[in-house]
């Protein structure tokens, strides 16, 4: 006989976790943004603060809060585990953390865009076809283009006839969206003329072109998250350099 | 007021689920074996049948059970999800999943291996040449050398100053060794020279050698792969015509 009722305390924390992550979900708390003490949440919740105490540490490691000492629990991040199965959010730094995804995404997507050229099937084309047109309309429109996007992306990889990157490249490219607020209606002719050009070259089975075009299209979004990331070193050199004055 | 009592019967499956697979791990029993049928299990763990066969299902998902209509359960993976957090192990034919976990790794590890050339520190190197030879020590003396080996390609992973592709190695790598059981002594000679190469190009900051080794390396096994895969088709199909006759 096995003893289950001795692990009802660490359930009660697992719990009340899941409910704190309802709740910021929920609210919604935002990323950037202070969580209520121990004190509220122990009463929100009808739980004693240890029990709270628990379930803040597990979302702690899960990535999602950050305990600033003096200042109170911050939300850091709100993909959960399912969304970020690799535990990204984990890393600081976000903005460098954007551009290693980039550098990886440049290793795998131009040859899994070239891959997909010898494997594509007539349906999958119309497929790819509609995801790029949707992306554009999406896009013209003003309105969120992003997971469309990753769509695209995904689809792109579903049809290179790899199930390992099927399931990477989602994983990898909502990271990138969750790591870098990029406002990429600057890049919208750079990524509709390298979406076209990646479709086109596809359905062409044009190994070569869906390559290149994809290196270029990648290397936009590369150029701009540098940038991002340039500028966010130079404040913060301005901040130290202001503070020793 | 949250009301977590209601929870107590999804709850006490997963626990009965966890238990289930501590037995599996602990027994051990290996993959391709049969676990003891429905009414043992309920018996062996105190609980009722429809529990039971929750837990089953709890482990089905995770891809460690396969539920054989008229013939029994078997382990299918002894994979837990920390080790397996893309949930590879969902995905059936594992001998076609073995091939496209290498092409994926092709696409990542010689970049990585070039990108390394620009990164390492000393004390990086030092570690590398330690790992190089320690996997030669271990291939030498006939111990199983697997999780080693890991360990020298998460390191030139590491030594690449990208920390998503020093979360994926391992991630790919182990999934590599848990689908396919490659006779690696086969590749001896190929593994401990190509191994070796790589290490003396990364030291010597070659990054095109270090790119071309690593190259050879994953295509040795790549090769062996690819024979194991071919060799499975063609008895399946000898299987099928025998049916026929």
């Amino acid at each position: 006989m096995y003893q289950f009722e001795k692990m009802n305390k660490k359930l009660l924390g697992v719990q009340v976790e899941e409910e704190l992550m309802n709740f910021i979900l929920g609210e919604p708390v935002e990323v950037g943004r202070k969580i209520p003490n121990e004190f509220e949440l122990a009463e929100k919740f009808g739980v004693g603060r240890s029990t709270i105490r628990e379930a803040v540490k597990g979302l702690v490691t899960k990535g999602i809060l950050e305990v600033r000492r003096g200042a109170g629990t911050y939300v850091v991040s709100t993909c959960t585990s399912e969304e970020d199965p690799l535990g990204l959010a984990r890393l600081g730094d976000r903005y460098k953390l954007a551009l290693e995804l980039l550098d990886v995404r440049m290793m795998l997507e131009p040859e899994i865009a070239a891959m997909a050229c010898g494997h594509i099937t007539q349906e999958e084309k119309a497929r790819l076809e509609q995801l790029c047109n949707e992306v554009e309309q999406l896009y013209r429109s003003g309105i969120n283009h992003a997971s469309k996007d990753v769509e695209f992306h995904t689809h792109i990889a579903k049809c290179s006839g790899n199930r390992v990157v099927e399931i990477l490249i989602p994983v990898i490219n909502t990271a990138v969206l969750t790591f870098v607020n990029l406002t990429q209606r600057q890049l919208m002719k750079e990524t509709l003329e390298t979406h076209r050009a990646i479709t086109d070259s596809i359905k062409k089975g044009d190994s070569v072109g869906a390559k290149a075009a994809m290196v270029m299209h990648l290397n936009y979004n590369r150029q701009k998250i540098l940038q991002i990331y340039e500028n966010h070193m130079k404040d913060n050199e301005n901040q130290e350099s202001s503070k020793n004055i």
